[in-house]
C-alpha cells in the first residue's frame, strides 16, 4: 500500500520550487508513494522551464491520481503574478503563498485524505511581515491538529536529535524549560522511534543545558529539572539517561550508545546534526496524528533562481516520510 | 632551541597523573622540549608503579636539567598522605594539591623561567569546596599575569574555536556579551593565529548567538552586538565575517572557509569540536605572556586508577605547546 504525501512548494522566492522539481525529476517517487505537490502552477511551470526539464505539471483537485514518471501532480494553492519573472515576485504575496500551501496540506492531513506532509523551506520572518503569526511549521501543524505533546526531531544516518525548545532566543531557553516539557519530549521521542523507526526499546540520552552539565551547580542548576524528568521517564519504564554534558554526548551517540539525543535548545541539536549531515538530514515532527517531514535547510535566497540548489535533503525527507507512513499504517493494521 | 614546558599533574584523584606518566613514557618529548612535571612525588611514583612502567622520577628544584629518555623530571608541589592508596586520598587536600601545581607553574612562567605551561585536568568544584575561589585555569592564569584580553581556544586538525564566554550558566550568556568582549576575542584570536600558528591573515568566522542568527530579530537581537564587533574588527583590517547562523558555520569552517570560529558560549564551541576531535583536541589560552595548552578532557574520576585513560590529548597538548613556544621565540628573535 502506497501512502499519499503532500509536498509543499515553500517560499517562491527561495530554492523550494527548484528542489521540489529537481527531487521529483531525479527519483521516481511514484514507486514508494503518491507525491502530491501543493504550490503555485505558474511558479512551478517556470521553474521546470528554467531548469530545462521535460516534466509535465498536471493540476489536480486532490489525492486519487495514478502517478507516472515525467509527471508532477499539483494541487494549486496560489496564482502569483509572474509577468516580471520569478525574482521580481511581490514579497508579501509570495510569503502568503508559502503559508497557503502549508494550510492546505494541513487540512488534507487532518481530514485523513493524505498520510503525510513533506514541507519545503519558508521564511518565518517574511510570513510574519505579511501579517500571519507563524512560529514554524512544527508549531503550526501541532496547533491545527490540537496536538499538545509533540517534538521536532532531526534525523541523519548517524545521529538523531529531538528538541525541547525550538525557535526562541538563546536567553529565553533556561526559563522556558520545565520538567513537564522535557518529559513530554522524552515520551514523544520514545514513541516516535518505536512507531516510525521500529526500534523496540529506544535508548535516549538527555543533554544538560549548562556547560559541564552545570558542574554540580557551579554553572547553573537547570540540570535538576532535567534529572527530574529523566527520573519520571525511568519510572515509566523508558530506556533513558541524563542529563549528560552536551559537549561529549553527541560523540557518544554517534559511537552507538544512544538512538536519539534529547536536546534543550535549537543550536545544541542543530550544530552537531548539520556538522555530520549537512545535506542529508531530515526534519521530522513527532507526535502529530499524521507523518510530517521537512527539508532541514532554509530558503537560501542567495542561491535561488541559479539552478544550483541541491535537492538531497528534500529527497531524503520524501523517502523517510514514505517509510514512516508505511510503518505507521503497518502498525495500525496489526492493532 | 628547546623550550622548557611545565606539565601540571592535575587532580590526584582523577586521570591526570596517569595521562602525564603515559604521555612521557609513550613519546620522547625531550627531543622537542624540556618537560618539567609539577606534581606530587608520591602520587607520581605510585602511578608509575601501578602501570608497571620502568620510569625514574627525578626530583628537581626547577628548570635547568638535561632531559633523557626513561626519566621524568619533577618539581614537587605537594606531599599527600598515601598510606591508604591513591583512591582514598583526602578530597580537599587533593584538590588543593591540584591547585598548587598550577600556582607554581604560573609563578615560573611569570618569572620567565619556563616558556609554557601544559595543564592536566582539575575539578573546579572540588577546588572551590577546598576553599579556593577558582573559575578555571584560563581565568586564573590571566589574572595572575594581569592579562585583560585573553581567549580560550580549542584546536584540532580540522577545526579551531575561540570562546567569548566560558564557564557560566547558559542563561547568563546573552547578558554577558558585549561588543567589547567580542571584539577582544576576535583580536586575540587573530593575533594568536598569526603568532603561534603562522597564518598570515587569519580568516575568522563569528557565530551568532540565537537560532538562525536571530532570523532578523525574531528570535533575539544580540546579533546586533556581534555585527558591531565584526564591523570594528573590519575597520582594523582583520579578515573577519559574521554573525553567521551557528548551525551551519562549523561545517563551513571544516570545509576550509575559516581558520577559526569565534563562539559566543562554551557548548557552541565544544559540541562541534569534541564531535570531530574527541581525543585529540587541545585547549589553548591565547593572549597570555607565555604559552599555555591543556588537555581538553576532565578528571574522569570513574576511569581513574584503572589504567585505561588515553594520554592522546595531553600528548597533543605538549606537542602543540612546544611548537607554539618555538614560533613565539622565533618571532621574538626576528624583531
Amino acid at each position: 500500500m502506497k501512502p499519499t504525501l503532500a509536498i509543499t512548494m515553500g517560499d517562491p522566492l527561495g530554492i523550494g520550487p527548484e528542489v521540489v522539481v529537481k527531487a521529483l525529476k531525479q527519483d521516481d517517487f511514484h514507486r514508494i508513494c503518491h507525491p502530491l505537490v501543493i504550490g503555485d502552477p505558474g511558479i512551478l511551470r517556470q521553474t521546470v522551464a528554467g531548469l530545462g526539464f521535460a516534466l509535465q505539471i498536471v493540476e489536480v483537485a486532490g489525492p486519487g491520481f495514478e502517478g507516472e514518471p515525467g509527471k508532477i501532480f499539483l494541487l494549486p494553492a496560489s496564482f502569483l503574478p509572474l509577468e516580471n519573472g520569478l525574482q521580481k515576485l511581490p514579497r508579501d504575496a509570495s510569503a502568503r503563498a508559502s503559508f497557503d500551501c502549508i494550510e492546505k496540506a494541513g487540512r488534507l492531513a487532518l481530514a485523513g485524505k493524505i498520510h503525510g506532509i513533506v514541507t519545503g523551506p519558508v521564511n518565518k520572518e517574511a510570513i510574519h511581515r505579511a501579517g500571519i503569526p507563524f512560529r514554524g511549521h512544527t508549531e503550526y501543524l501541532a496547533e491545527i491538529s490540537q496536538t499538545e505533546k509533540f517534538a521536532m526531531m532531526l534525523a541523519g544516518e548517524r545521529l538523531r536529535v529531538a528538541l525541547v525548545t525550538t525557535h526562541i532566543p538563546h536567553g529565553a531557553v533556561a526559563k522556558s524549560l520545565s520538567e513537564e516539557a522535557i518529559l513530554n519530549v522524552i515520551e514523544v521521542t520514545n514513541r516516535g522511534l518505536r512507531d516510525f523507526f521500529r526500534i523496540v526499546a529506544p535508548r535516549l540520552g538527555v543533554a544538560a543545558l549548562n556547560p559541564h552539565a552545570g558542574e554540580g551547580g557551579l554553572f547553573g542548576n537547570e540540570e535538576g529539572l532535567i534529572a527530574g524528568a529523566v527520573q519520571k521517564a525511568l519510572t515509566k519504564g523508558l530506556n533513558v539517561s541524563g542529563p549528560w554534558a552536551a559537549d561529549t554526548l553527541f560523540y557518544r551517540a554517534v559511537q552507538g550508545e544512544f538512538d536519539a539525543v534529547v536536546c534543550m535548545y535549537h543550536d545544541q541539536a542543530l550544530i552537531p546534526l548539520k556538522l555530520l549531515h549537512f545535506e542529508s538530514a531530515v526534519n521530522i515532527t513527532l507526535g502529530l496524528p499524521f507523518v510530517r517531514t521537512s527539508v532541514d535547510h532554509g530558503v537560501a535566497y542567495d542561491l535561488a533562481g541559479r539552478g544550483l540548489a541541491n535537492p538531497r535533503s528534500l529527497m531524503e525527507a520524501i523517502r523517510l516520510a514514505a517509510q514512516m507512513a508505511v510503518s505507521k499504517l503497518g502498525g495500525r493494521s496489526k492493532e
